[in-house]
């Protein structure tokens, strides 16, 4: 099938999806946009079904990438480099641009009912790092945690930098954002939650009794979890530093989360 | 001490550093280039001495947010924000630019001798993210490992991206590249290392006989470790996934790096 047989993409429909750069146009959208063979990909293998794919914009060039090319027929549109920077609103898109639909919203009731055993929660506080959003969502999937929840000042898991660091994950497992985590929280306690904060000040992380059920705070990449939830938590835990002086100050907010989520799963 | 009493930057200063935005002008020169107040203020806290200090450049409202002004005095030159951009190559440099020396370069041989007991290197094969590099060598500090040796095609450490996720641990523990990852193993092997490879195909790395003396292998983000080096390796190890189904397909390379640091160095 040749490049022909594709339509091109309309100024119309460029304008508007290139909107979705911006976290207000993908809220009221239910929208979000992802650039590159990688990332388009992964979403693609991920996807619950094709019609959370609303269209894929593509240079020809790059069209005999997309083995799903007959099936998503209706959906691809082509573009030259201008229309394509203009939607990945970057000088370097890779010619392949997405769009999908978010992920439905579910409630921590339905996620994780008050009933059941075991569950992992992740919760973000602050952490304003799209790429770190991206990689706890991606690590979470991995490691098959309950859900990931996002508290207010945490980047949005659909910006494009979260989302190329999601690898696919937006939709492997349920995230949702909350307006106020202490509310959330304490509506988890509730459900029999216990509720962790990662802190310098915890307790060594591998020598602490952990909830059966719990959710697991990861706080700003600066400051840490915030002091508002560190009072409400149960416990705080720490992942001590190795022997040799001089170190750094602290581990990067999805490497802490990385090596939690891998003790408390494996 | 009020800004008048700086001297404002030159422009052939300007024009000579914002080349070290480009690796074969750092390599040339021996330096590297750090944006933002944070990075700066990481990186001066961990320089072996003010000599790795050449020169700060500092808009004037940001003076007061450097404790250590009046001793570096003579490094300190005043921008304004064009300068500043003009610097960090952005438009979103954060008025603080600083340019320091490069770590000197130590063989393994000075890192680790053949004699010692234990010693875990961190070897990068191909990794391409500035971000993940700056992020390994963050958490290598973090966990006291004792090197971090880097392979061809893997992003340089001074790489402005890679110093910000670095978080100031170019300076907290040995790394260096090579031309030949390969070469340098064997040499290493002689020397009592055992290779152990990060590998979708290895072991579960929580029932795995750690060699006392060893170099871990991590590999690039969409490929893993290269075949050369995978058939030269002593044992491949991997981290398994959580139950639930879908997961994604791998973790990022940063987090698998340092879940395996975790378990090795604690």
């Amino acid at each position: 099938m040749t490049a022909a047989s594709y339509p091109c993409a309309g100024k119309g429909q460029i304008r508007r999806f290139a909107k979705l750069q911006q976290k207000k146009f993908r809220d009221k959208e239910g929208l979000f946009l992802a650039e590159g063979l990688r990332t388009v990909m992964e979403l693609l293998r991920h996807v619950p079904d094709d019609g959370y794919l609303s269209a894929l914009f593509v240079e020809p060039e790059q069209l005999h990438n997309i083995p799903q090319r007959e099936r998503l027929k209706g959906k691809i549109f082509l573009i030259d480099p201008e229309g394509s920077n203009r939607l990945a609103g970057t000088s370097t898109a890779q010619g392949i641009v997405g769009i999908f639909s978010q992920q439905k919203r579910m409630e921590i009731e339905t996620i994780a009912p008050a009933a059941e055993g075991k569950a992992l929660v992740i919760a973000l506080d602050d952490v304003q790092d799209p790429g770190n959003v991206g990689t706890i969502l991606r690590t979470a999937a991995w490691f098959g945690v309950s859900a990931l929840l996002c508290g207010p000042g945490t980047a949005d898991r659909y910006n494009p930098k979260a989302v190329r660091a999601g690898a696919g994950s937006v939709f492997c497992l349920n995230h949702y954002g909350v307006d106020s985590l202490q509310k959330e929280l304490e509506k988890m306690r509730c459900m029999g939650y216990g509720i962790v904060c990662a802190s310098p000040q915890g307790r060594d992380f591998r020598d602490f009794a952990w909830p059966e059920k719990m959710v697991l705070v990861i706080g700003n990449e600066a400051n840490g979890v915030g002091k508002p939830i560190l009072q409400m938590a149960d416990h705080c835990v720490t992942i001590p530093r190795g022997k040799i002086e001089p170190g750094v100050e602290s581990l990067n907010a999805a490497v802490s989360a990385a090596i939690l989520m891998a003790k408390l799963t494996l």
